[in-house]
Parts: C-alpha cells; sequence; structure tokens
C-alpha cells in the first residue's frame, strides 16, 4: 500500500475537475477538426520555444485534431542571403527575389526551419512529415509582381498529398515554396499559403503565431488587445490604416482564410506557452479571434 | 469589438494550461480504451447525482473512451417488494429470490432504474441503449445455490451484442440479469456481473462507484483510505477479514476482473462530483485503485 | 442400411412438393424483407401460443426475413396496478396515466413483456434484442392530451438503433415507452406506434396479432371474415363505424402504416398456431389484408 | 372487398403449416449450403423434365442455396456421332475417343446440352453461366487409357472460377471437358468430374439426377429402394457386385466425393417431378443417401 | 562473370529506347482500357495465327489492358452443314437458318470455336471464359428477318457477366448466340454483336480483325488503304456504294459501335503478325481507323 | 482521309512488334514491383540528364511500377561550403561533418538537389514527393565515427511513409539525412541509405545511376564491363581490392541490399539516355548486374 501524492503543490479537486468539465466539450467538439497553425520566423529564434509549441501540436493531434503547420522564415533566409554576401534589395517593403535568392530562401526553408519544426514533433514519435508547395503539385503559383522576380502568389493549391497525410493521422509540416505552370520555384508569402491551404483542406481554424499579443485597439497599447472582432469591423480597421506593424497583413490572410470558408481566424502570441492549448480548450480563449459577420460570440457552437 | 471575459472568477492561464498538459495525455492515451463503470443502487437514488454521472459518462465517450454502464438496485427492489406486501427473506445475508420476488426485481432493475440511467444520457442525444443479461444472449446464467432460488452466478458471457454496440459508439447500459441454459431468468449480483462483462469485452479498467471513499486501511477511520494496493495484498486484506461492510465482494469482484485481464479496478465514491473525470484524467486519481502484483504504479504507461 | 421412415403418416410426396413449390417463390420475395410484427397483450397470455409465436418469428427470420416485435401489454399492466392498490381513470376509454401509473407501465412493459418475448425467441439462440423507445432515442413522443398525463404520441422515430440490429440479423423487440424532448418518459399505444416504426423502418408489411379473426362485414358474424379490403374501402368503413370492438384503432393503425408507404397490413388471428406461416407463405393467407387502393390483388409481385 | 380463395382443392391450414415447419428449417440450415447437381443425359430427353429440373434449381438459390450443375450427354453424343456416319467404339465399356470423337462430344455437351440447360434456367432471369472444364483452367485433364484416346481423368480442379460465379449467385453449369497441361482436350466422365467439382468447392452434398430410383437391395426388384446407406456398407456392396446397371460408377464417385469431405451423397430418380425439393425439404426425403461411415442419420443435424 | 549477350542481331540500344519510349505513354493510356476484338472465323483457320493472335491477347492484358474476344465462325458452320448433308440456303446473301440450322451453329460456335480460342488463351494460364450470349442473359436477341428463320438481332446487351469477369481480370470469349424473351435461341452477326457488346461495356475501342488489310480507298488496289477516316466520311462511302467484299458490314458495325460512345474502330490485317501490338502501342498504328467525326487525329490524347 | 505517317525514318513494323514482344514480359513481371534508384550527384549536373531520369521515372510508374529515388549530393554541398568560405576537412576519404557543415549538408540536399528532382518529376503531374530520412521517421541514425562527427549510419529504417505514398502511385524522392534517438540529426551515405531502403520496402531492385559504365574486369579498360556478377565473385573482387575509383563502396551497397533481400542490384551509367528502361525492358540489360549466388543468369523468371 503506497500512496500516489506528488510533491508539488496541485489544484483541489473541484479546480481540476472544473477545469476538465470546461475543457472536455471543447476536446470532443474538435474531434477530427482541421486546424492550420502558420508560425512565424521570429517565434522560432527560441530553441524552447520551439519544443513548447511542438508539444502542443503534438497533443492536439492526440486527442484527435488535425493540425498543418505552415511556417516563414524570413528572418534566417536574410542570415544566409548575409553570410554569402548577398544583399537583399526590398520594393515596396518586399523582398526582390532573384534566381539566386530564391535558392536561399528554398535552402533555408526546406532545408533548415522545416527540418527543425519536423525533428521537434518527431521526437514524440514518427508523425511529422515536411512538404513544400512543390510536393505532389500542393500549391500551384504565379508570379506575383514582374519587378519582384521571383516571388509568386497562390494561383491553385491541389490539396490531395495533404488529405492523404492527414488521413494517416500525420502532420503535415509546409515551407510555402510553389511552382508555376512551367516548373519555375517561386516564394510565397507564408501568411497567404497558410490561408489558402486552410481554405483548401476545409480546415475550421487557422491559427497566426507571431510575437505580438494580438489585433491592438491602440497599436501603442499593449493592453488594448481585441479579443473578438468580426469581419466586417476588421475589413474597416484595415482601410483606417489603424494597424499596427506587421499586423496588417496577417489580418488581411484572416479575411482571405473566412472569405473562402474557414469558421474562425485566430492571432495568438506565439510566446505565450501553451498559447495554442489555451484557445483551443478554454472558454477565454487567448489573443484576438476574427469571425464572420454574421457568427455572433462563435463559440456558443460547443454543444453537440 | 467585445470581450470574452466571463463574470466569474477564474484560474489564471498557467494554472488552466498545467491542468491540460497533465490531462491531454490521458485523453490520447484512452481513445477507444474500454471501460466498465458499475453505478450502485444507493448512489442512484439522488437525481442530481445520477444527472452528473450521467454528463461524465458522455464526456468520457465524447473523447473517445468506450463506457459499459452496469446498475444495481437493491434499495428499489426491497421498496417494491414492500408495496406489494412482499417480505423479504434472506439466507446468509443473500436475499431468497422466489418466482414472484423475481418478477419483481426484473421490473425495478430492467423497467426502472435502467430506463432512468439511459433516459440521464440520453438527455445529450441518442447514445445509451439499455440491455439485461438475457438480451442477445448475454450473460448466461446458473444457479448460485438451490436453497437461494433464482440468483443466479455468471457462467457464460457472450458479449458480441456489447460489441455491435460499442462499434457504433453506443453506450451500453446493462441490468444484471440472466437466463440459463433453459432459459430461466435469475437475478445476478451486479458487482460480478461488471467484473464478467469486463473481462469478456477486454476493458482495461473496470471502476465501482459506491457511498463509500474506498478502501479504508483502517474500516473506522474514513481519513485512511488506501490509494493504491495491488492483488497479493488486495487477498491478504480479505483473508484478514479487516475489510469493512459492503467492501469485501466489491474488492472480491475487482481480484476477479484482474485475475481475467482488466488492468485496474477502481473504488470511487460515487458522492464525489465528476469522481470519474478526476480518477482518468488527473495524475492523482482518486479513491482506491487495485493493480496486478507486479504492476508497480500503473500509471507510467501514459507515454505512448 | 436402414430406412429413415417416420411412424405418423405423412402427406404424399406431390402434396408435399406441391406446398413447396407454393412457398418457394414467397420465401425467395421476402429474402431481406423487413416486417413489422405487433402481438397484441392478450395473445401472449397463453404461454404456448407465445412459444409458438416466438418460433414462427424464428423461422421468418431463419429464411431471411427482418422482423421487428412490438408489443402490448394492457391486461398485464391492470394486473400490476391492482396489486398495488392503484384504480385505472379512463378518459373515453383512454388510461389516465400519472407518474405513478407510467412507472408501472413502463416496469411492466419492458421489465416483465418485453423480457419474455426476448427470453422465449432466445431459446433458438442469441438472436432478440430488447428495445423501448427510450433507447438510443428510438421514440421521440409528445403529450397526447393534457388530461389523460403521461400517455403520450409519437412525434419522431430514429430508427438508427433498429437499422444496426438488423444489420446484424438481430430481431429488436420494442416496448411502445418514449421521451418527449425534456427528457420526460410516456407510454404510447403499441398499435400506433408500431405502425409508425414500420414506416421509419422501410417495412413492407405490417401484422397485427391479435384475438380476433380480423376484419368482420358483420362485427357479430365471426364468419364474415373481409379477406382483403383496399385503403378507400377501410376509411369508408371506419367512418360509417361498422367496425367492432378493438378493431378499429387497428384498422386506423393499418391506414397510417399504408399512408407512410408500407406495402400492405394484416389482421390476423393470433390464436391460430402458425398463422405468420400461413399468412406469408401461401397463396391464400390468413385473415384480413389491408392494401392500397389501386393495388389490385397484391399477390402477384411473387414472380421476381 | 373481395376473396382470394382460388378454385382447385387444397390442403387445410395445418396441414400446410406443417410442411411449412417442417421444411423452414432446412431452408434455414442450407442458406449458402454448396449443392452439386449432376443430371444425366437420358434425364434430359423429355423437354417437361428439363423444364421442372431448370425450375427446382432456380427455387433452391430463391432460397440461397448455391447450386453447381454438372451434366453429362451419352446419348446425345452417340446421336450426332451417328449422323456424321461415325461408329462408336468401345474398350471394356468405355467409347474410344479419337481426335474427331472428341470434336463431336465437345460440341454436343458444350454447344448443345449445356446451352440447354442454361436457356432454361435463364427462363427465370440472367441466372445460369455455362462452362466447360477449359474455362479458366477449371479441369486439368490427364489421359486415362492410352487405348482410349482422349478419355481423361480429373487430374487438379482449379475452382476460382466457379467461386467467383457463386459469389455473384450465379449457377454454373459445367460441361465435363478438360485440357492437359499441354493445352490437349480431354471428354471426362461426368459422375465423376461432377464428384471433383464437389470437392473441390467444398459442397456439403452431390446429387446424381439419372433414370432409376436409386439403389437397390436387390437389382430386379424396383420397391427394394436403399433409403439409406454408409459408406463402408457401400464398398462392401460394390466389391460383392451386387450393384445394378449403370449404378455402380454412381456409387463409385458417390464415395470418392465422401472421400474428399463432401458431407452426403445423393442418387434420385430424375423422373420423379420435383425430387430435389423432396430430398432436400422434407423428413423424410427421397432415393438413397449415402452418408459417412460414423455419421449416423445424418438429418440430425438440423437444428443449429 | 559471364556476359548476357544472345546470338542474334539486336537493334541497337538507342533503337530500343526509341521503340520503348514511343510505347510507354500508349501502354499508360490503355491501363484500365476496354478493348472488344473481334476476329473472323477466316482468321482462325491457321492454327499458328490463332496461337500469335491468343500470345497477344494475353500481352495486352498483362499490361493492364481488358480485352473482351467475339468471334465469328461462318466457314466452320459451312463445314459442319455439308458433312451433315445439309444444304445451306441464303437469302439476300444471309444464310436461312431453320432450328437444325441454328443447333450445328451453336455446336460450331460455342462448342468448336469458343473452345479453340479458350484454350489457345488458357495456354498461359486460367486466363479466358467462354460465353455465349445466352449466358447469364448476356444477349436478348430478336428475329432478324422471318424469312431468315433463327438469324437475330440484337436487342438489348446485360453486361453484367463481362463487367464480373473483367473486373477478375478474366478474357471473357463470346460466341454471337442470343436468346429472345421467350428462351428461343437466335444466331446474330459477329460483328454487330462485338459492336453492340462494346457499346454495353463502355470499351474504348473495338478492333475487327479479318484477312484484309483494312479499308481500301479502290477495292482493286491493296496499295491503297485508308489509314483514317471520319465517321462523315465512311458513311459517305458506305451510300457511294464503293466498299468492296465483306468490308460493308464492317464498316457499318464501325459506325454502330462509334454512334453508341466508342471511341475509335479499327480494321485490321487479322494475318500480320502481331497486328493488335502494332496497332496499339505505336505511333502509327496499322489498318483503318475509324473516329469521331470531330476527333482531328484521335492521337493526341496520349499526354494525360 | 489523311495519313498518320510521320516525318522521321521508322523501324519496319517487324523491328518495332519484336520490340514490344520483348519488352511486354518485362513490363507486365514488373507490374507493382519496388525499385530504389539511387541517382548520384554528378548525374544530375546537367539538366537534360535529370530530365531525361525524370521522364524515364514516370514512365516506369505509368506502368505499374512502384520506383523509390534516393539522390546524393556531394559535389554541390562542396561548392556551397567553399561559397560560405567553409573549408571540407576529410578524414580517411569521408567528409568531417560539424555542426556547421551538416546544416549546409542538409539545406543543400533537402533544399536544393531534392526539390530539383522533385520539381523535374512533377512536370507530368503531382508524383512526386520530397522526404528526408527524418520525415515520419524515416531513417533512425547512429553516429558513424566520434571523428567523423554528424557523419551517421543506418541504424533502423521506419518504411511507413514510403509505404503510405506508395500506395498512393506517389513517387518518394528521399535525401540521406537522419535522427538518432536524441533528435541529433546525422548525415549520411546515400548508396547504404538506398540499399537499407530498398531492403525495408521489399524492393525487388537496386540500381545506382553513376558517371561510369558499370563494374569493370580492368578498372582501366571501360571496354572490360562486367555484365553479370553474383555475390560470391563480387565479395571476392572487393577483397582483392581490384575496384576503381567510387566502385567499391557502390559495389558494397549492392551486397548490402543483396543480403536483405533485394533480388538484384545494377550499376549503370547514368550518362546513357534511357539507361533505366533499357535495363529493366529488354533481355540484354545494361552495365553490371549483381545476383545472388545461386540466382542463375536471374532474367528466366519472366515467365509468370
Amino acid at each position: 500500500m503506497s500512496s500516489r501524492a506528488s510533491g508539488r503543490r496541485r489544484l483541489d479537486p473541484a479546480e481540476r475537475a472544473a477545469v476538465l468539465v470546461e475543457a472536455l466539450p471543447y476536446i470532443r467538439r474538435f474531434q477530427g477538426v482541421r486546424l492550420v497553425v502558420k508560425i512565424g520566423g521570429s517565434v522560432m529564434d527560441d530553441e524552447r520555444r520551439l519544443t513548447t509549441f511542438a508539444d502542443d501540436v503534438v497533443l492536439l493531434r492526440s486527442v484527435g485534431m488535425l493540425p498543418v503547420i505552415v511556417h516563414g522564415g524570413g528572418p534566417q533566409i536574410g542570415d544566409l542571403m548575409e553570410r554569402l554576401g548577398k544583399r537583399p534589395t526590398f520594393k515596396d517593403g518586399l523582398r526582390v527575389t532573384d534566381s539566386e535568392t530564391l535558392d536561399i530562401a528554398r535552402m533555408v526553408l526546406v532545408g533548415k526551419i522545416n527540418r527543425d519544426i519536423v525533428g521537434a514533433i518527431n521526437r514524440h514519435g514518427p508523425l511529422a512529415v515536411g512538404l513544400s508547395g512543390e510536393d505532389a503539385g500542393l500549391i500551384t503559383a504565379e508570379a506575383a509582381d514582374a519587378a519582384l522576380g521571383f516571388v509568386g502568389e497562390v494561383e491553385a493549391v491541389n490539396p490531395s498529398i495533404l488529405e492523404r497525410l492527414l488521413a494517416e493521422s500525420l502532420i503535415p509540416v509546409v515551407s510555402s515554396i510553389g511552382r508555376d505552370r512551367d516548373g519555375q520555384p517561386y516564394n510565397i508569402n507564408a501568411d497567404t499559403a497558410a490561408a489558402a491551404l486552410a481554405a483548401a483542406i476545409g480546415a475550421e481554424r487557422i491559427v497566426y503565431l507571431s510575437d505580438v499579443p494580438g489585433l491592438l485597439a491602440d497599436p501603442e497599447d499593449a493592453s488594448s488587445l481585441v479579443e473578438l472582432i468580426d469581419a466586417r469591423a476588421a475589413r474597416r480597421t484595415l482601410s483606417d490604416g489603424n494597424v499596427g506593424g506587421g499586423m496588417a497583413p496577417k489580418l488581411r490572410s484572416c479575411l482571405l482564410a473566412l472569405e473562402r470558408g474557414v469558421r474562425s481566424a485566430h492571432l495568438l502570441d506565439g510566446r505565450v506557452p501553451h498559447v495554442l492549448l489555451l484557445e483551443l480548450f478554454t472558454d477565454e480563449g487567448a489573443g484576438t479571434m476574427v469571425v464572420h459577420e454574421d457568427a455572433g460570440d462563435g463559440e456558443e457552437d460547443i454543444c453537440r
């Protein structure tokens, strides 16, 4: 006869039961639900954050969700260019991508960052498979703007390789490289690519993890977090120009995803540990949730 | 733009994340796991307890477990006998069951208590199906002792109807009536029936919900709960006779289940709200866990 | 070398061949056909009749039909009420059902009669499974008339549990208890419930077994059996009021079943041994057959 | 309102019910059971007999049996040879088969008799498919005796084409032509071929329809029919030489089939209308049944 | 160490690679494609031709095509009639078919020629299964012209037996005998039957193998082969009457097949060894290809 | 009417038919056969070679083979190291791989060469999917030699991701990076990795494409090609040291593959256009074939 009591102080049983009773309906509801998570290059700089992120992704899958990861890697591409003595050129804030830059971007995204995410997840078992948009024709690209070189936009998505991997309960990790109809590769903005993939696989949610708390009512005031916003208000905010730093393109991608059938989009602070779990499995959520105009609170759908 | 903050005080995010990170591996591990829950007649006297119990059972199923419910009903049988002016006769503490008593038992168990449990679960949807051991030949009984009349023991279990219902994600609710090979019905002790069914369907766990906290080291001292005991120690405790009130037959049923391949048996206090969730989804568990002699702590198997 | 000749006098081979040649096409035609058989409480009073009935049901299934049994139990409910000193109240010929009466009805129907039928069938093997309309949401009820208390009407049928059991070649035996959307149980007229279930599972035939020969042209003259009647004539007969005793509600249920797609309804004398076989497998049939107005003889469909 | 009474005198309901109650268990028992029926050339000479035979075969299939037909055609082959001015040569009672005779046999069996049986069955629907042992490698033959020319014995059976057709509920009709490993066709005795096919498909029964009542204890006395004989007695009878006319080779084929796992073999009088139904679906059977030595009566296996 | 060099002179590697690079796309394209091949009685007179034909059919199937063979047999029918002293009567070039002639035709086609083709193919394994239109109701016929007797036309095709055999990768070999709705057999022109079967199974191609090179622009000039013709030109050629000998009915069958959805029809010289392979797997093809009017060259569809 | 004759001179029909008749049995035989093709970094330097290689791989798949591509990339890794000013260090001819070198190797292999092969194949459709040994736990590595740093050997292969992709008729393209049990990536020799993968998926053949003609009896004499060698002779040759340049490790990998169940290994000259087709689909083959000691010629297995 022995006791199973552990050393550290614990919540009392009623408190724990309350969290479980709150979480289980979400878990039930999310069974088999598809979810695209875009993780930004800046979040992955910290090894511990990457580990916690991978843990959370594995937990989501373990309770029956079907996550697809899309990643960026801007800072890391810049680093390698610099090491190779190549000076980035920008046009209207977008990196001009010549053939050599494209090779570098591809090597960094597919050959380094994607590998690191796959590796972090697969410490839990043979779960993740890395892809780029070139694999099995996943993303067909087209030139975004001749002046930008090999910067592409998503022309079409063929999600069948994602469907196959999801059907096997695998976790696809996607680098946002695509090919045009002539076989020319292009580098594609990962926020937009994530939205296009979410739409193509019928994801219910898309989550953007970056290094800010979410959408701020006042970009200067970190405490002015907007918890819930609908598409109409989001469009108005964008046209008012009242959106801070890198948040505008993310908000646009959210709207794009919603227009194509995704049910809600979430802007979360990737620096908060387990922010994915808090968003998905608690009533309060986290960060900013963007919903359809006629969606009401969007959380009432828990009851079956 | 609105806030989703709710009125009541909440645990802070890190606390909630901690419960989730603790619970999710159990949830993962219990996917598709079969579980027999025996609920005693005394627990069901309170309508609110029945409702909470039904809620928990639905939650278990919603996260992928496959629960089978077995119920008793001694007090309720006594009530109807009394109303019909029939005086119970006991022999060595067991109710002597003549043909009329059997009819009464069957009506109360199958026609009343089983119906109430099925009804409470089905408020959540068309989930539960009531059965007795007579349906589809589930339980073949034989007379336990000629002097006791139609009190039966489990001779054989044909679990195919349970398999079929579980395969459809339905929740079987079983009254412990069986038939012998000549078609004669018998009333069977529900604790033993639960153990036999658990073995027959390859349940990983069996849980007994009654109105005591579990096995007590000192039957007089409610604070002397034994949290973990292995089969050898349990047998010794039984032969020492140091087991309080109705706990001895339950402990014997636990051992029976373990001998036939069930991995652990649990004696829980059915009066504690959500005690099933606390037992299954937290590290500390609840009540008394009975394990195989060579099982160690029995909780180490969370990691995949 | 020995002879297989049996003792008792036999039909000559040509006679036997004639019965077989007549029966086999019906057997072929009824392969996989669904059939609802409502058996009245009065028929089951005689143990031998119940046995023969169970034998016939097993034979039907053994040649590929898919029977569903629905049973009544009025007399037996009355008996228990009396024993409990409870005086039945009737309003317009319908039993007023207070909460206690409902409990009694449920115990008698689900806990006694249903069990007896299941038991009689299962003497042939693990074939029958007892259900009430509460199981897996089979019958959603609504109050028939506030003045009658918990007497319900069928609001909706969710036949999926029947489909599942039929798919496994099991024989469902249904007690006509339902629940309303708030979880309140109701006692439902078994004739109507049988018609609603027949419609919901796409049964081709519905058979009512009671203790009269069928519909009589002259209710006073047992030899005036109507062998065949179409829906229009049946409605006229009902409106003429020229229908004896308990036959009117049965005839109405027949019409209800026909309106919802059942192909023919049969009023048979449950006291005639093997009346089910004679009706189904011989050219002459038995009792009264109710068909659609445009159905002609209804038997011409034997040829494939 | 009309009566369904038919004109001709009928058995009374109890008599008809008795036949059905007797037949239905056989029908149940024979569900999915495979049966090889060898029909002799002499039986088919009468067009009406062929029609009744085809009707019976369709009835067997319609109640779930899986019949395979094998046919002979000796008299008809002789006819065509004669018309072509070709004189049959016999050696030890077996037809010497030169290349031209083989061509004639093949044309008559495959191109005429097989076609007639297929045609008679298919008047009931697209049910029968004609085969010879050459199709899909069904029968590999080898020369029986160099002196006999292209008279073959069964060397091997590849039943997959039969399995495929049976799986589609089709009725294979087989002409007993085979090919050796070099592609040379051979004419094979149809009685033996039937036994080999029955063994290869795991048939439970094999039936030989010829123009005699069965095995006679005294070949001169048509009333001395042996109703039941076991393998040992049959072998003794054969070695005693006390077997009339063409019955000896049939009895040998029966023994062959039994040795290879067929459960019983039946020698029936193909001139009795519906003899197949009488044999299969009544307690008394018809003709001679040959069973394994340790089989007892062989009919006790009706109860499931 | 040894050399694998073979004795005979070989094409050089580049030449062989060129043939393969040319053939492989056709092979890819024809995977799972259905093809009806009609082989004329005259082609089969030569044993070696029959062997080569069977080899080619097996090769087609081995690379994934689904060939169905239809055969004629006019000359062989004439031979047997003559041997039986029966003088053929013709009306407008069509053989008048009395009951005896029909029997002879059936015996020759089903019992001889069909057998020979099945045998030749099955030397490669258990691949071919012989059928006539009577099997499983494959071809329903009707009288073509009362004056011609039992000469039939295709009234309907029930391709399910072909579908079943093709689904098992078997090669059906069909004799063009059909039955009318009363069960009367008819002899049917094999060219027309082939076209009707091709349409019924959704064949992509139909090939006629006869003893002429194809359609000739000048029937007198064997070098005037028309390699490609569209349906409109073919109809015009037919109405011009400028079609030699037996080619007109074949060309009409080609048009019939095209009208019912077959994509191209081919008139090939069955005397050229491996002409089927050359037609299917090389750019140049062989013989005459008949295509839809709007088909262009018909070969552009190789690229996927 | 038009001619389909093409401009360029063609082989005559008999020659073409001969190539087809020779190739088709191989095509038949290779249906569903798995094949690992290792392509060396040097072969891929020429863009046209990569294109022809991709074409051939697509052709193999189009006729039903299941190719898996493994690639190297030594020269290309060296290039990037040089551009980054990093000097390669070698120890016993093996590149010492520090953490930075590993990152470079991974970027070049996964992010550049793998992408180029996938891209070249996918010009034909969405067929190829790039992988490294890190994906879904494909290759578990262990350090080869502490002095070499992150140079790994294959410890275990988990082929399930390959199985899944092959089951979908996709073409996996694998970079030879693996992870050890702690998640540390390693660069692995691609020749060895190819052999291990071939064994793990039960490949029938493994092909090494490099820039030499195959194994030479005299390493100095390019005309001394060994066409066929068995494992014993190959081992002797290796121990004699009589193997030129980079051929020794390839020959060792061939032996490794054979030991683990691969049926034959092939050393081909990747500079010869369509060398894969010539090897697989012609009797003469190409390059050097390594077979089991008891294999005889190894080509006799064409006949089914």
